[in-house]
């Protein structure tokens, strides 16, 4: 049962962008973060593909159409799945929610209770963490894009690598905020050990991207 | 009149996420980078505006109220602005794109239409400015939120740093790819130094933002 005033998960992208933004400063937990962490990696995700379908459309690009459709493959693969992570991250939260509602009068009680709350924070780190995945993939793309695109709409591989690594550093605020309450410390050590490396790569391979698309604007 | 196949810029955040989406990623010119940045920024508003919603309704909270309804007002009011910005930057594109459409066959005719592509980048200048602008201002609500608002959701307030950073940054590169072309050079390097101070002050206080909120997620 959905409680009132929530937002149904698969619904919200099929919602207004207007409605998207009020269910998120609403007072509701959902969606937060990690929705809006999922939806700036599919915005860069969708920025790469804008860049792909530009170039392959003018006349003198044709030496970097191959590799514009081969990025474009996977920005549009990256695209859906992102989108479909918006949802997914509210997915994740309204587990732990229920577990915590679940009772807790007898030692069965609570020891199904703490199970299915250990389930739903591990779902709610591996959420973010494929959010973080995905969104590193983005930012690769992204450079690519910078590379081959055309002149008139660099600036947009340059928006994409930005929202890709926002995405990837919001994510990775989720992961830490649910880490430290998972018992299962080899999993939470490995999740952040992830992160990290992620994290290491988007910084710097943004900072590039960004650095070569700004030096194409004159 | 609208070309085939382009977005009609008032119509833009009543359309769905997923199709905002879609349209991004399409061969069409907008919405593009500039519409995303100001999405950024508006998703980084409606995060603080949901850290004061949450952190009103807590018990215990009741020491931040004043700090946390003071936030809200402004948040909500650039969440607005920001949100109108998504379709303003698609009109100063058309506005452009149009001025090019007019003819050329005259001096008179070339005079005319000069004069329409030049107030057409001014106008595709001052909009990623002001989403700059505005962006910078959620930056600084961000750490409010990020030192008052409720712990639990304080992750949220780490997300819309980021967010409203990427969008000054994205914002930033649609000045910088239009400035180039302006002939009014004192409001060209206006607009640039103006830039430049936003991105001074976005870069250390999302940085800042950004550890104080991880320093809190243990």
């Amino acid at each position: 049962m959905v409680p009132p005033g929530s937002v149904v998960p698969g619904a919200v992208v099929q919602s207004s962008v207007e409605k998207f933004l009020d269910d998120l400063a609403s007072g509701q937990p959902t969606p937060g973060g990690g929705s809006a962490a999922a939806l700036s990696g599919a915005m860069g995700a969708a920025l790469v593909s804008m860049v792909c379908n530009v170039t392959l459309g003018k006349a003198g690009c044709e030496g970097a159409a191959a590799e514009m459709r081969a990025v474009l493959e996977e920005s549009e693969r990256l695209r859906a799945r992102l989108t479909a992570m918006v949802a997914a991250d509210i997915a994740a939260f309204d587990s732990i929610m229920a577990a915590y509602k679940l009772p807790k009068q007898s030692d069965a009680d609570k020891a199904v209770r703490a199970a299915a709350i250990q389930s739903g924070l591990r779902r709610a780190t591996e959420t973010p963490l494929d959010i973080a995945r995905a969104c590193a993939e983005v930012v690769a793309l992204a450079r690519r894009a910078g590379e081959h695109g055309y002149l008139n709409v660099i600036s947009d591989a340059g928006v994409a690598v930005l929202e890709a690594y926002t995405g990837l550093r919001s994510a990775a605020l989720n992961v830490y905020i649910n880490v430290p309450a998972l018992k299962e410390r080899p999993f939470a050590e490995q999740a952040l050990a992830e992160v990290q490396k992620l994290l290491a790569f988007g910084a710097a391979e943004t900072e590039a991207v960004y650095a070569l698309v700004r030096g194409k604007l004159g």
